[in-house]
């Protein structure tokens, strides 16, 4: 497999992420819709040779040549990019690590999750104050009655034994079987996290929510220059730095205002300098901090003989409000760090125990037993998850007032509710609580009434603008196709995600405070099934009225009819089956025997249309079950993930 | 000539731009180091035609292909672009105009300068807060002493009677005429704006700093149905607008999470609607609102056989700190506006004035007798100089504390000193009082010392972060060509803006608390021709120390030595000369008759040793007065316009 592809280094809750892997450019990106694509400059000069490895497109500065005009020169300078046959690229878990001839470099991500803000913390209010929910973390019971079976785990703790990275059915990751509960595991196998003993990990709770915070990321640059009589200088070099501000002090680094940056700790052979490329930093005067150009460098000289390993952090920050529409929040972090150089400081204070960290869950990875493409699979999706979180506050207020968002991709949009359902898993096994607090969100702010009862929206707004209250800012009503309505699709996934939240955490007090909604939420899916109890099926047939006299989609939008349209699709009824199996194990849950009963009817009503729609000519059910299509559809099997996840 | 050509319509002092004019795009830009180049599409719809004037690159978006997959449709609308010759462009010096089938639109540009926000004050800081500068605006004088001649015209007046927009001698303006004082100007010739009969500007002291700052420009757009019986739908349409939120209430229009918008009054006929592009604009059930995407509308229903004329704003906005470095600076317009809702708001309740201001400024330059040409270029150059203006204020701060930037186009260095002597013209005309507070800061912290004396930095920091005391972003000790020091050049800047500041505004108690500095830049430049009396021949021989032993550049840095070097460089030993006469001026001014004769003597110095180069052979001085050079160079007489406009 090729060492050349994208991957986004990203802290967490930050919408950043420092993208490098790519021949071809990468660099920070804040905010952004697509992964930076700047020029990005890691190597070493010895005499008048320069190598890097190949993560640019340009040697020379375009800018520059606005500059100088007729007195552009050409550089005596022989400039590289190492081959990718010259490159060993380890890329797991946390680290990212790419080797070369006398240099390697290494990025670490966090990849463990946000502990809960809250935890310690009472709050009579549902909406804001999520309840510790470290409890229950890691453990996989049957039982849908957890109360008995609590395990004392940490809050923060990284992957937990017994349980897999989520996605298991239809997964990469093999049923029943999740990373470090083998026998070569870092970690012993158990019940849960709360054994330590042997644990690479740092004793203790891990590192804390203020650390979790940390919009930066640790980085190191090796240079071995023990074969060589000449010096040789390492360098670090990102392009598209506007604005360079050198950092002194206990720092040695640049920071942009653009809210980017990345320094190390003051040492003898270290220099924070800067040009327009590469040709012109070592062109005598220079190497110089001259920070009008927008290429900022960490130096370091290394003598002939030597080797020399240098730490530092990649750090993004944007202060004051920065949403906008129903909501004008601040970034979370901004609550404990005041600007970039106090996140890059602690970034530097921190990097020891974020390497530790990062080296942990690599191992777990490595020893999970997942196969290659999946190995790489999980590696680069968790980046790109993290890559898009957001975690805000209110500006102002005492008490943190979090909202957590997931930004999606490049379209922007703020916790689009049909993906929520995906990453979930991934984050039941983190972070639950951000489950809880994005549902809370949609309970509190975003749920709407249509003539079956009550929905959902599709998203909380886009481009950092939350969208008005019961309003997504993607479903259009008489919009036939993409951005009608997704009114049946997002009800399940609500009553889905709440139900395995509240199987992995036996949140008992926010059940309760849901439990007139769960209800609500059962009569919409009946309604949408059909209005007239004695016509049901168990599988969709009404259209919101919401829609306005058009089709409802799904989350395929984007194909054709047999995964586009909601009516009578077989994806969907398959999810309305365990959405229904969901409701019977939380009204089981809260004691509700009768309701859970009538759920499991509705279950066994749909499992009987859909066993009925079996083609045996075809092989398989069609996707629509309206008597004419016969087309086959892989994501019909989507839905049992979330009844196997629950046992 | 074409009308393909691209404009800047620009507010005052916002570092913000509304591009319009060229075939292919255009639109908000908002700090931009470019001219926007996003669609616009400013038309109407009468069936299934639509036809805009070509001001946009493509008829369908790109960003809907990520949406809708398979979903794609094509579109069963005509959509055309207007050709040139269907078109009639009038493009004045405060208005804009495109005209054709069925459609005008028209922008129109405040071209009159930021009233002195300091008049009426008295203060004791010469830094922060320049004293009255109406005094004397529009008086030409021959005499260095102006005390008895002021005329109480007022701070925000027009172009001057009597004087230009500027530059003169080498300059598109003839010399020794200025703009309206013509006979058929609207305005009576006269001297100075005191007379005030048959003005076509409202009477009274005109729009006051407020008005003057706010950020919005009014747009108009009517439509013309009248030989139709088909209903026609008009629009103006803007891609790129990210983070759409619809404006209501006394508003009807778009605002963004990036700081523009545009609204109008609201009107029956007049809607906010938004989509990709036009094709899906008009697919029902659009147009409708639809804020994920990034093209907003104002959409005008005209009924067949009539006519209708929106009037609208156009507006920018940025909260909060912008500025880094040395100086973490608010926008001025900030005090005097709270969000884009109060600028758009203003803006149209002011519409009927600034449309009035406008036209009034139109005719001026119309019946200024200057060829089409010159009108070209002089309307064209005046709105990219405000799309680069900045004014900033200090947050939190009572009183205002303004400091005036120029942003240097593409290179966005702030308040570049060699290019503030080039606007310095058009400044004195309209806004005198910016050029004291561009000179009190770079006396007050961006002056240093070589070994011949004082001098000033090429400017005062890049991209929004103000460099450290002392130093620019763009100077570097021992750096051979570009990027070397100009400190010979910008003491001669300096003092020359000084004098011509003075001449114009007979700003006296200025003069006195900069007593010591004009005799510290009389002795700097003559160490710069000689740091031995007796061997000065009154041009520049010395490089700085701060170059630390490479060569001074000028202005010209880009191009070869005939001009870039500064040492017996032609160009500057006109500037020199000039210099010497401006000195000699200045100290007269002061009553410093002795200093003021030894001005003249070196002047006449300097006078006899380009004289004496002249070179009969040639027919004109070479570039370099080393006895080598044999080129000629236009710039040679640039350094006259300022004795030239001293009189």
């Amino acid at each position: 497999m090729t060492i050349n592809f994208q991957s986004l280094h990203a802290p967490r809750g930050a919408h950043a992420h420092f993208a490098l892997g790519w021949f071809g450019g990468g660099g920070f990106a804040l905010e952004s819709d697509r992964a930076a694509s700047n020029d990005v400059y890691i190597g070493w000069k010895r005499g008048s040779q320069i190598a890097c490895f190949p993560f640019f497109r340009n040697t020379q500065s375009v800018e520059l040549a606005g500059f100088v005009g007729e007195q552009t020169k050409t550089s005596e300078l022989a400039i590289r990019a190492f081959q990718e046959t010259e490159i060993e690229r380890r890329f797991l878990l946390a680290t990212d690590t790419w080797q070369a001839p006398h240099i390697t470099f290494s990025i670490a991500t966090p990849v463990s999750g946000i502990p809960s803000p809250f935890a310690g913390n009472r709050s009579s209010s549902v909406t804001r104050s999520p309840r510790p929910t470290g409890e229950g973390l890691g453990v996989r019971a049957n039982s849908p009655r957890l109360a008995g079976e609590r395990l004392g785990v940490r809050a923060n703790s990284p992957l937990p034994a017994g349980e897999g990275l989520g996605v298991r059915a239809n997964s990469p990751l093999p049923t029943g079987e999740g990373l470090g509960v083998r026998a070569n595991s870092p970690r012993p196998a158990g019940k849960g996290l709360g054994v330590r003993a042997n644990s690479p990990l740092p004793a203790g709770e891990g590192l804390g929510v203020r650390d979790s915070l940390l919009p930066a990321l640790p980085a190191r640059l090796t240079l071995d220059n023990r074969d060589s009589t000449e010096p040789l200088q390492g360098f670090f070099a990102v392009k598209g730095m506007r604005g360079l501000q050198m950092l002194t002090g206990p720092l040695t680094g640049w920071r942009t205002i653009q809210g980017t940056g990345f320094a190390c700790r003051p040492a003898p052979n270290v220099r924070a300098v800067s040009h327009w490329d590469l040709p012109n930093l070592f062109t005598p005067p220079h190497p110089l901090p001259f920070p009008l150009a927008d290429m900022g460098v960490l130096l370091i000289d290394v003598p002939p003989g030597e080797t020399f390993s240098l730490d530092f952090a990649l750090g993004w920050y944007r202060g004051g409000v920065v949403t906008d529409g129903a909501q004008q929040l601040v970034y979370a972090y901004t609550r404990h760090y005041q600007n970039i150089e106090t996140v890059l400081d602690h970034a530097l204070h921190l990097a020891p125990e974020l390497w530790d960290e990062a080296r942990a869950w690599d191992e777990r990875l490595l020893a999970s037993g997942l196969n290659a493409d999946r190995q790489f699979i999980l590696a680069q999706s968790v980046r790109s998850y993290w890559a898009s979180t957001m975690l805000f506050d209110e500006p102002g207020a005492r008490e943190p007032r979090l909202r957590y968002v997931v930004n999606e991709g490049s379209f922007l949009m703020l916790n689009t509710l049909d993906l929520a359902i995906d990453h979930l898993f991934y984050e039941l096994d983190t972070q639950p609580w951000v489950v809880r607090n994005i549902l809370d969100h949609f309970a509190n702010e975003y749920a709407y009434h249509d003539q079956c009862g009550i929905s959902f929206t599709h998203d909380q707004g886009s481009y950092n603008v939350f969208s008005p209250r019961g309003y997504s800012s993607y479903e259009i009503s008489a919009q036939p196709g993409c951005y009608s309505y997704m009114t049946h699709e997002e009800v399940l996934n609500w009553t889905l995600a709440a139900a395995l939240y509240l199987h992995k955490t036996d949140d008992r007090p926010w059940a309760e405070a849901r439990r007139a909604l769960f209800r609500e939420c059962y009569r919409s899916i009946l309604n949408r099934d059909h209005l007239d109890p004695a016509q049901r099926d168990g599988i969709p047939d009404i259209n919101s009225s919401r829609a306005e006299g058009v089709d409802e989609i799904t989350s395929y939008d984007s194909l054709d009819p047999s995964l586009g349209q909601t009516r009578r699709n077989l994806y969907m009824a398959v999810k309305c089956y365990a959405a229904y199996l969901a409701l019977a194990w939380l009204f089981n849950y809260l004691g509700q025997e009768d309701q859970a009963e009538q759920a499991r009817e509705s279950a066994r009503l749909c499992e009987a249309t859909l066993t009925a729609a079996f083609d045996p000519r075809l092989g398989f059910i069609p996707a629509l079950l309206d008597g004419v299509d016969t087309s086959p559809i892989i994501p019909a099997v989507e839905g049992l993930a979330y009844p196997h996840r629950m046992g």
